[in-house]
């Protein structure tokens, strides 16, 4: 393959996976969603307000100043010692520090994940829809995703055992799912894990959302229930900053003594400084102190978001859901409509979502679409969604009048 | 493949290049290093004397003063602006700030070209000997590695013009090398970029080091030669501080939108704390008042161990080199030793150094050994070199008495 914007003659080659990557669709949205005034309940972003800045600055004046030297050295691929003890004990099973490897954010999880345990061509089960991000950091290594079929309640698990056969893994994402916030129940999980455990599937469980929910935690972890067949991906992005790029994943001893060899390979460590940081900020309960708030900020953001779009979204046949934490809404446009194409027309309107499709691993539901209630205010929302409805109104199909 | 430590049965299967992946010999030798009193000619760690930590102390202040939010949250793929364009301004040719990706570490650079140009059975050239990082960042994508003959100016062009069919690219540290601390001298860099120029071969130049120079600073890099037929990287851990993992890759235009998308499946972007206290720390030219101290410092401990290895390693048929730059030193034991043998009595003698066969992609010469001479204190160097010398002495072979 060569680039089609390099003129010819042209020394280079591209990999055959390189015709697998391309430009995020999230990111190109992202782009322009950056017009001022636009209101956005397109991106990922953690609302700022939630991001400790004095619990930093006061923490990198501690690191320099008690060890400047060894935070700004080379340091061991597996990370900061103390930074993997709190989450060991953090997790709410039995975690040896020594399982524990933190990453260049959760995203590298997922790339170590797919260097070490697919090949060219391997079967890999995803949820329908699934995080995207999931789906760009396994594809260079040039899998054949398939989608197993999902409701409300999570994976449906006769269709996961149907398309078992040959799979390296499955990835789930139990907690208030990116992209549909959805979150998998307690007799789910129980199925999830018994039909894994006899079919011989490994799980890849994600979980960067797991500590936002708003009434009630979530049950527990698939891995909790399932170590020795699991590999459980978290993340500090959430719950402190995701500016700081640190993740981390645990995994059977095998397992993680292969993906420290090709994390070497990838970075040779996570800054150690960013790991320091964070070390020196989670000292004494600071996340229970601290992640109350986030809660409570995401929890008002979400009734926000419905109530207005009860408010404005009636009598057109949009269906949404409830999300139960996290950041993301996930709902439905009216047979007939097409999410992609009202996109131009909302941003016409100055709001933007993203499209739907871009989350599934085939044969997307273009009718979809995925609202973040985290990033924009309050009233913000409330303006953003009555000019989304506006825009759905203007579009909505004849036969649908 | 199954991993040998999960008994049996498992669920796991690993990926066919997790084969290829191996614990570096180098992590393992840094293990025994951290033996109190044991003096390291083996890392190839900076001086921590010569980190900024006040500057750092500094810019994290302001940085979290002035836009904490906005340095805690998520990032473009690309990196900051302002840093993009201090790499841009920092290299001497005509570089767009739009062809700046910066990556996480210079390592993450080899990742990403890796999975960028290399297929399974790829041929990839890299000089005898090489990087042990490249290598082992190269290995997941399976290539063929192939070593082309080198000397002490540089890659033999005979021999890469030999080895160039199928080649995807050749890999090049020109600058004061890792391992040898040798420097391609300017008739071999012409000689180089013209022969890849007329068969058509890519060059991925690697240079942590060039600014690390001790009477005068290398040739010109050979990407400032052949822009569009070279990909360039550069990293901030030499010159500033390792443990915020922050480097940058140069490509022609239609490479880096390939890396960009590699980088974003791969960590989704650098930290951005870190780029933000990397372009605060740079303004008003503060690499050009620090690097001197870092160049000075070295090339008084390089004087140091070469004075060290003269006094201590007479008429035992040790040879080295006098690298003009760096942090390394190869050196060569006489007939009939073998450096990796010799390591385990020298460190019953409390010094040790990294054995030379890892470096090379095939045909190791076992004879050679790379000696740092920058973590290591000056009065640490002289007593290290005497134990040295005693473990050379006591194990030379009979027929070298």
């Amino acid at each position: 393959m060569k680039p089609d914007d390099l003129k010819p003659p042209t020394c280079w080659t591209l990999a055959r996976r390189a015709e697998r990557m391309n430009a995020s669709v999230i990111r190109e949205i992202l782009k322009v969603t950056e017009r001022p005034g636009l209101i956005s309940f397109a991106g990922g972003l953690p609302s700022p307000k939630t991001f400790p800045v004095d619990a930093f600055a006061q923490a990198c004046a501690e690191v320099l100043h008690e060890d400047g030297s060894g935070a700004l050295q080379y340091a061991a691929s597996e990370g900061y010692g103390p930074l993997r003890e709190a989450v060991a004990n953090m997790l709410p099973w039995d975690v040896d520090p020594a399982q524990v490897l933190i990453t260049t954010g959760s995203q590298q999880g997922l790339d170590l994940v797919a260097k070490v345990l697919v090949d060219s061509g391997s079967r890999v089960l995803v949820e329908t829809p699934t995080y995207l991000g999931a789906l760009q950091a396994f594809a260079p290594m040039e899998p054949e995703v398939v989608g197993v079929a999902a409701d409300a309640e999570g994976l449906d698990v006769a269709d996961l055992a149907a398309k078992t056969k040959g799979a390296r893994f499955v990835y789930v994402l139990p907690n208030f799912q990116n992209p549909t916030g959805r979150t998998t129940s307690e007799p789910r999980r129980q199925a999830l894990v018994q039909t894994a455990r006899e079919l011989g599937l490994p799980i890849v469980e994600d979980n960067p959302y797991g500590d936002l929910w708003f009434d009630a935690p979530p049950p527990a972890p698939l891995t909790a229930r399932n170590p020795q067949g699991s590999i459980y991906l978290g993340s500090f992005s959430k719950v402190l900053a995701p500016g700081l790029r640190l993740g981390y994943v645990i995994a059977p001893a095998a397992i993680t003594s292969k993906l420290l060899q090709a994390k070497q390979a990838a970075d040779l460590h996570s800054p150690s400084f960013n790991q320091r940081l964070v070390a020196k900020v989670l000292r004494d309960g600071f996340l229970d102190r601290h992640v109350p708030t986030i809660r409570a900020l995401y929890h008002a953001q979400r009734d926000t978001m419905l109530a207005a779009m009860e408010r404005e979204m009636q009598g057109m046949g949009v269906n949404w859901n409830v999300p139960e934490g996290g950041m993301f809404l996930w709902a439905r446009l009216p047979r007939g409509m097409d999410s992609a194409a009202l996109l131009s027309k909302a941003v016409e309107k100055n709001v933007a979502f993203v499209p739907g499709a871009a989350f599934y691993a085939s044969e997307p539901d273009p009718r979809t679409l995925r609202l973040s209630f985290v990033t924009a205010s309050a009233e913000q929302i409330d303006i953003g969604m009555k000019a989304l409805a506006a825009a759905v109104r203007e579009n909505l199909p004849s036969q649908a009048c």
